[in-house]
């Protein structure tokens, strides 16, 4: 094998890195905008994070076949390997965390009018800490930097815990006005969707910890059991 | 390339193959014990889904392991290397839907007491269409019956008409009695657990598309927008 094709295949899977980071620069503005457009009950940003996530699933089926082709035309071994496994991996991730980002800017379309200011600010500090994670493990990816990756997927507990704890202000808040019940429930998918977004973002810490160390990073993550209230 | 090396080849496809089938009935088993453990109240059931889960997790990196290696020794090309690219994406969608099957556990084991009968009954009608739809794609994987997984694919829309209903039922029913605001909103999430199920089954319609016919299936699925209620 020719300098050449060494060289070129480098090129590829520099190309494939370089498009999963542009995928979650995306990712990272789509949340970023669907948070303010929570924050500021602003519609027509709503709807234009809604019309965006179509880029990012434009992304995806880029990467997708960038990744196969790759995979079919070279004979990539260990790390090389898991870099393009990881990649299909990182990139469905991505994809569904631009539906989520979507998805909270749809249901903020829904309660532009109604909901009180104190709830938002919760929803909005718990999707700032979320976008800190997302933005830390997108470092950690193009750095390659394991310990970055798990101090994320360890502080993933921190999201979890204040969910529960939306959870509970959301449901005590519609139990004191039921004419809230259908602004609040939007609200409690709102944060579901928030604490998605952080375990999509540990499922990056461990592609990162595979690609690196080339094993899995263990079962033993820390939980907040985002179930919300105990109600027996 | 001889023979021995040929059938080799084939072994190692078909076993892929196998676990993954083998993977999918234990997810079925685990959506269908939990639809039990709801309708039932049945906290030692709704535990023994819980524990289960493992046994799935395990399956996924065993899958995960034998594709990737499988793809790093042998050279596979066209419907070989999206067998096993496939393969690895429908291992993380069955997690998932184990994961989902668990979480309704959970939620069930919250509420055992609590909760009128009509929504749950409502709930497990909602969870039968939505297995019904995984063994379909189930069998339509084994028999690579394109056909079987876009009409899974299409009816898909069928769940999240059943999702909105679910959803307006629950909060009319929550604004009528705020006791319930608690078991209500576990009860909207295990409705949104299942809607979640239809989409990833929809996911392995897309995956069997891919392996048969080499392209995806494109993106004008009939969607419902399951969101509940509109609020504004």
């Amino acid at each position: 094998m020719g300098p050449h094709i060494v060289k070129s295949f480098d090129d590829d899977l520099i190309a494939i890195q370089a498009k999963i980071a542009e995928m979650g620069g995306k990712a990272e503005d789509l949340l970023r905008q669907a948070l303010e457009a929570v924050e500021k009950r602003d519609k027509a940003l709503a709807q234009k994070v809604i019309d965006a996530d179509k880029k990012i699933d434009a992304l995806e089926m880029e990467i997708e076949e960038m990744a196969t082709t790759v995979i079919a035309l070279r004979q990539p071994m260990a790390q090389d390997l898991r870099v393009l496994i990881s990649a299909l991996k990182i990139c469905s991730t991505l994809e569904r965390i631009g539906d989520l980002a979507k998805n909270i800017s749809k249901r903020a379309m829904m309660f532009s009018k109604a909901g009180p200011l104190t709830i938002t600010s919760s929803i909005v500090r718990m999707g700032r800490a979320t976008l800190a994670q997302l933005t830390e493990v997108l470092d950690a990816y193009t750095s390659r930097d394991t310990a970055k990756a798990v101090a994320v997927w360890q502080k993933d507990v921190d999201i979890d815990e204040m969910y529960n704890a939306l959870f509970r202000e959301v449901v005590t808040y519609m139990m004191e006005d039921s004419r809230m019940i259908g602004a609040g429930s939007q609200m409690l998918f709102i944060a579901k969707n928030l604490e998605r977004i952080g375990d999509h973002t540990t499922h990056i810490s461990e592609m990162i910890h595979y690609i690196v160390e080339g094993k899995p990073l263990g079962d033993d993550r820390p939980k907040g059991e985002p179930l919300g209230l105990d109600l027996e």
